[in-house]
């Protein structure tokens, strides 16, 4: 059992570990990290933790395992943040949806003494805030951790035994692969979900009615991932930019093939296309992913 | 009571109809008609006709309302087929997802004494064929009708109450205005979500194994929607054309901007984008939609 758990940033993901770890019995105590005071005030009327604080260094200097549940683009700023302050031995992770990126943003600020292991627990809802979160969301959901050369054992598995506290199922992989897979399966449907949306609030006011009214036949499921959070997401992609325009380039290629025989007719191509996709869904399925 | 309703086409769509009209009282009698007698003994396992038969002919001569199920590239065939066999006075109808050019198809060979009322029921699963289909599929979906302009009163109103059997609710709108908004909020989200899937399914076999693995994060909504049948689809792209692309259009404009503000580091940009994407998500959860 570890002493103290500090989490910082209190949204949907850090108040739904606080959440899971509070049934679990993996830590004694659990500190609820926010800068913002109105997060801080709901969080002691939600009571998911032990204590509540704005003060980043008051907050970690007790903690044995520090996770950072803020956007990746703010986790450099955090982690020069708190590193004077951080207790010998403890250990340092994220949740980051990119890993090269925070890696990159964490490592110059890392004191000799502290272990880092960066993670990515792949759940989420299109909600955010401290009232959003959940303690089963990570329940049966993957876990990925990409742990640095130099990070020992002892530390994922610290970090290991976390996520399983919460439900999760732990992954090893290495940071460029996480980057690759997630560009693909999280990235790019998300910024195509985020166009599409845009495409259709862009339209004339009565037309635009319409497709609300009308978005059950399709668009609905669009505008659920484009409800997703946008600091996040706007960070998500600065910071996995070559995976995602890499993605996004194949997607294109794709696309203006499916357009090129729409315009010519091509009966056969599209019939051939849309017949291998329904394959991949038979796979998920199969997999228990569906 | 309408005395007999002849629906050609069992899949999904008609033998839910099917199985709607059953469950109701407005009909004394269904008759199942499907060219496929793998499909025909199927139905009769089923017991959700009164008659099966896959002799077009002898199937719509008692029909007082005749239900075209098919794939929109087949409507003109189908019609052209039963229209010497149609009873005097018969109502025609379909459920194709492009209005303009199922009346385009049809029309030709409409009899003078024969009505037409196309329709559009907006309901489905990614699931195919008859043993796919439930009598609820269509409970408070909407059903958009897209009477000519010589289309009697009289006939919309027994449209209009076949599909209110069934649970649906009724849109009057034109043709034009219907293959606009669908264009919009089916056909193009189906587009993407084939491009997307096909783009993965073209991967290497390792990074598509784990594609399919870690596919939780927002690529497993893209594959439900591109496991749709194949032959409805592309028929429905080859005959709503004209929208289909001017939609496309639009989208891919969007997602250059998009693309070149992650190129260009433009957060802001990114952020104002997102952000209001999740207003349209509030008005389709506001008015019931989600």
């Amino acid at each position: 059992m570890v002493e103290t758990v500090a989490i910082i940033g209190m949204g949907l993901i850090g108040s739904s570990l606080a959440r899971g770890l509070k049934n679990s019995d993996f830590t004694r105590r659990i500190v609820a990290i926010d800068c913002d005071e109105s997060v801080c005030h709901t969080l002691i009327d939600l009571n998911i933790a032990d204590d509540v604080t704005n003060d980043f260094a008051r907050g970690v200097a007790q903690a044995d395992i520090v996770v950072l549940c803020v956007p990746v683009g703010a986790m450099g700023d955090v982690m020069e943040k708190i590193a004077p302050h951080l207790k010998k031995g403890a250990i340092i992770t994220d949740v980051g949806s990119s890993k090269i990126s925070v890696i990159k943003a964490i490592e110059p600020f890392l004191p000799d003494d502290i272990e880092f292991v960066p993670a990515h627990p792949i759940a989420g809802t299109e909600f955010s805030g401290p009232e959003s979160g959940f303690a089963t969301l990570f329940h049966k959901a993957w876990c990925i951790l990409t742990p640095l050369d130099t990070t020992p054992i002892k530390a994922v598995e610290h970090i290991t035994h976390m996520w399983e506290a919460c439900g999760a199922v732990v992954e090893i992989m290495d940071a460029q692969q996480h980057d690759l897979i997630l560009g693909i399966t999280s990235h790019l449907p998300h910024l195509i979900a985020y166009t599409i949306v845009g495409t259709a609030n862009d339209l004339e006011d009565d037309l635009k009615s319409d497709v609300v009214k009308f978005s059950a036949s399709g668009f609905r499921d669009f505008t659920r991932i484009a409800a997703s959070d946008p600091v996040m997401w706007r960070d998500v992609f600065l910071n996995n930019k070559d995976a995602v325009l890499d993605t996004l380039g194949r997607f294109s290629r794709d696309l203006d093939m499916l357009r090129t025989a729409i315009e010519d007719d091509d009966g056969d191509y599209l019939y051939q296309k849309f017949k291998e996709t329904r394959k991949i869904r038979k796979e998920i399925i199969e997999q228990g992913q569906a």
